[in-house]
């Protein structure tokens, strides 16, 4: 690198495992990746792959052991309740080499909870079960607590538990700048402009324009997502691409369509 | 096994590789694993595992090379359309060390249909590029077609055009016995009746069970999903479940709440 040129701001990256027979058979449409995802870019931390396994430990501790290590962290949801197909726990702990063990502050927090609603069951109490070494993640919606074990945090399925853990965790990973995005979008097939926006595109570094088509009432549109790190080099992008567009004749909704 | 054990049922597999950046970024909210998930079930197929992956090459060579080797079936959805960021023909045909040609077929159908939107430009052309020695699946609702190569197929992003390629496919992959499934719903926590569950799974062969807890105006509930290939020991277990529950005092919900 020549000694004159700043070096690249880091990115720092996560990967995240949806857990669940439930989304793999159809039944529930995911909403935790995209919730995830937008969370995440908010700390300034890239979502660069997520995977989508099934309740079977093999597949789990797989896919653990190979996202936890090439991402600065690794996010999962799903399996963490009390019933016999909860197994996140148990295949986490396995995937690092480490016991099953009853956390204590767990404990409390489900031993007070469940006070008024019939005690502390044995399936509750595996509610309590962490990876060995594991903190908590504080759970405002229901009783049971999110997870964190070194870069791993282990989060509910149920997306509104997710939001309030993901919400307690605001602020507290260290993350890059975060990535900025203006929208634009036009009644045109993307067909017609894919010249001028991999022109656009190359023309600004450090630039990415997504181009995301679509269909409405029997009309071709597209929307074009700029993204970067850099409000100025953004923004000069969308000047210069809205120019291009209507230069070619297209009318430009900013915001998007 | 014994000699009067019938062998098991075959059960064919399917992975889904979801390419888009749109998805990672959470701009975009998925709707095609679901869609195909509930698309194989019908088929006799299962879907096995799902991975989200950024418009990057050597992250789509990367899963393309493990997921089609260890499922049945690969399927993919994005990244075909004609801009600079669909890149999805180019890196299969990477991953499967095989050059990209123009499949005449497709240039045909794109001819046609450009015929009256201004004709086939050098960027819509792209879009009969596929990767050497594939074939092609119909396309219903707009020009560019999908893409067959062996066990792999290539599907839009836009998840109405691949419903219709879906379709264009129903009854043409082989398969398995479809997973066959019923739903029971109650106003409980599922942390009360997770050990009739795990009793209930264990004492009927080749079943699941699956738990869902949901929180609705201020009440507790789940769903229990029964799934099995064979709708007589499906029945059973149903009914157990159902008699179990009612015992221990719970209202059974037929269908699910």
């Amino acid at each position: 690198m020549p000694p004159n040129m700043a070096e690249p701001t880091r990115i720092w990256t996560a990967a995240l495992i949806v857990i669940g027979d439930e989304i793999l058979s159809g039944r529930t449409q995911d909403k935790n990746v995209a919730q995830i995802a937008t969370w995440l870019n908010v700390q300034g931390i890239r979502l660069r792959e997520v995977r989508v396994v099934a309740d079977d430990e093999d597949a789990i501790v797989e896919a653990v052991n190979i996202l936890r290590v090439r991402n600065d962290y690794l996010f999962t949801t799903g399996g963490i309740g009390p019933t016999h197909d909860d197994i996140t726990v148990d295949a986490i702990a396995k995937a690092l080499g480490v016991g099953v063990e009853v956390h204590p502050d767990a404990r409390a927090i489900l031993e007070n909870y469940y006070v008024t609603r019939g005690g502390l069951t044995e399936a509750r109490l595996r509610m309590a079960r962490v990876p060995a070494g594991a903190s908590l993640i504080e759970n405002r919606m229901s009783g049971a607590p999110g997870i964190r074990h070194g870069n791993i945090f282990i989060m509910a399925g149920v997306p509104h538990i997710t939001a309030g853990m993901l919400d307690r965790l605001t602020g507290t990973l260290e993350g890059g700048l975060p990535v900025l995005s203006a929208t634009i979008g036009c009644w045109v097939a993307e067909s017609e402009i894919a010249d001028l926006l991999g022109q656009t595109e190359r023309a600004h570094d450090g630039i990415q324009i997504g181009s995301y088509p679509f269909f409405r009432e029997g009309r071709t549109g597209a929307n074009f997502v700029i993204r970067s790190t850099d409000q100025a080099v953004l923004d000069q992008c969308l000047a210069d691409l809205t120019a291009a567009l209507e230069q070619g004749g297209w009318a430009v909704v900013a915001g998007g369509i």
